[in-house]
């Protein structure tokens, strides 16, 4: 069903949200404080959608409508993205002006990755259809969406958000309670931390924790999460693992160093050796190409959804 | 050049580097201490061999030699992989023995997955041409292999086994000392850990965290490595990405609980719900799809390789 959305900020995060509610038919308003931001991403969600192999992408660009302010870009719309820059202040003022224009049903979803909803979205008027909505960068590519209720959200605001973001072919996960960095973050960040050990201390290359994770841990995980690979790795499912390699489980967390105290000296040392693979001068084109190998895992990945064993 | 490899123990892990090296066109024994073992093990090799496609399966299979002892196993042998239980006593007296039998130029790698080189590959005639070839299951699938060193390998020896696998296909990460775990089982229980954290503290459900994986890091991490993908992620490089969200980082990764205390109670909720999408008792068929699932990712990531832009 046809529904009117709001995304407002028309940067990277913003314009890629406006992709996904235009693809899945949706009537979308697009908004930004900066109008020339919206002229300069309109040419850019044309290019996306071509990418993406959309059917009809004059369609779907028809679908999407500058708006000149927040209060033309919110009415009618059953459903806002905020996606402005990730700044408190700037995110706060953005959110009570939605808040003040939009229909007292209109569902409002922020796109922050980091800073935890009670921090801005508290004090609205009708927080409890406010929320958190973290997708990953670009959330035309990637499918995953983080929401996650403020203790004021009610649950059936997430629950419609949940239907309308699976509707979108996003794939939700709801988290139960506000944690800081949600999960994709505090998994990613948490790797992260224990890589810059790894490379701080001297065991390895930057390279060797990017070759540990692509041509072993990835080729697994891009099929089967943490979990499910443990489960299958062991005669007696994620049960036998425990049992025979929980010891071992148990000493890698805590020998973990992932509070690793990394300095300016190694962050440099690692951005000279990704420089002198990937060129700063030339991040365009290599973030062309990672999109176009984004693409192509996520079919390999449904490639193998549609094989998967009957249940 | 064809070169005359041993491989000693012939279970999943010793039979796939009996694929791995019988597909690049060597000549390889394979012993275990039981003998129906390796009967057991030559059909499936012949499967695997089937599944990769390869050109000549039967002619693969002619280049496996059963062995009836490890003395015939590594006559003549240029390099001796060892896969047999992961037990320190068994691990080194079956080492002592290769040792004692090889040829003194002859490599020999260990595929311990855990224990240090130098707890057992040290009280040896001519340590310096023994090291860690740690795989990841299975090796004829996954081409990832940290090779380790002890304090006693001689660096030639090192260098030597690199060329050798990269001349598998393999993609060898060289460690520079040796740390409990090497990379990949640091890198991926530590990320378990704080997914551990997370299940265990109701923030989220284990299959949220597979979610937040395959539907998420995985479709960067199999092109781009944690490093890359943050190189590319921001600006200005991972210099750019530090700067701007370095304090970010530095946050989940002190936040991180790896250390948390999980208990059996909680291992069984999640058994439990991994139980109930893949029941124990039909593993077989779901690490046959896995296994052709890797195949498939392992494609898309090789088609990814030959579109890189030009450096």
């Amino acid at each position: 069903m046809t529904k009117r959305i709001a995304c407002i900020g028309a940067g990277t995060v913003g314009r890629a949200w406006a992709v996904v509610f235009a693809r899945a038919g949706h009537e979308v308003t697009l908004h930004d404080a900066d109008p020339a931001q919206v002229d300069r991403a309109l040419p850019l969600i044309r290019q996306t959608l071509e990418q993406l192999d959309e059917d009809d992408p004059e369609a779907a660009m028809a679908r999407i409508h500058p708006a000149a302010n927040i209060m033309e870009a919110v009415r009618g719309a059953v459903f806002v993205q905020e996606s402005v820059r990730e700044d408190l202040a700037i995110k706060r003022a953005v959110v009570a002006e939605i808040a003040s224009h939009a229909g007292t049903d209109a569902i409002i979803a922020s796109s922050t990755s980091a800073l935890p909803g009670s921090s801005f979205l508290g004090d609205l008027p009708r927080p409890e259809r406010v929320l958190v909505a973290h997708s990953v960068n670009p959330p035309s590519l990637i499918p995953l969406v983080e929401l996650c209720a403020t203790p004021l959200t009610a649950p059936d605001v997430v629950e419609q958000t949940r239907s309308i973001m699976a509707g979108l072919g996003m794939r939700p996960v709801v988290l139960k309670k506000e944690i800081d960095g949600f999960l994709l973050n505090r998994l990613q960040f948490t790797l992260m931390a224990e890589a810059l050990h790894l490379v701080g201390e001297g065991y390895c290359e930057p390279e060797d924790i990017d070759t540990v994770m692509t041509q072993g841990l990835a080729l697994r995980w891009l099929t089967l999460g943490p979990f499910a690979t443990v489960h299958l790795n062991a005669s007696g499912g994620f049960a036998g693992f425990v049992e025979q390699l929980g010891p071992m489980m148990r000493r890698m967390g805590a020998d973990a160093r992932t509070d690793y105290d990394w300095d300016p000296a190694l962050a440099e040392r690692i951005h000279t050796q990704m420089e002198k693979a990937m060129p700063v001068e030339d991040l365009a084109r290599w973030q062309a190409w990672r999109d176009s190998r984004i693409h192509a895992n996520r079919d390999s990945q449904s490639a193998g959804e549609a094989e998967k064993p009957p249940e």
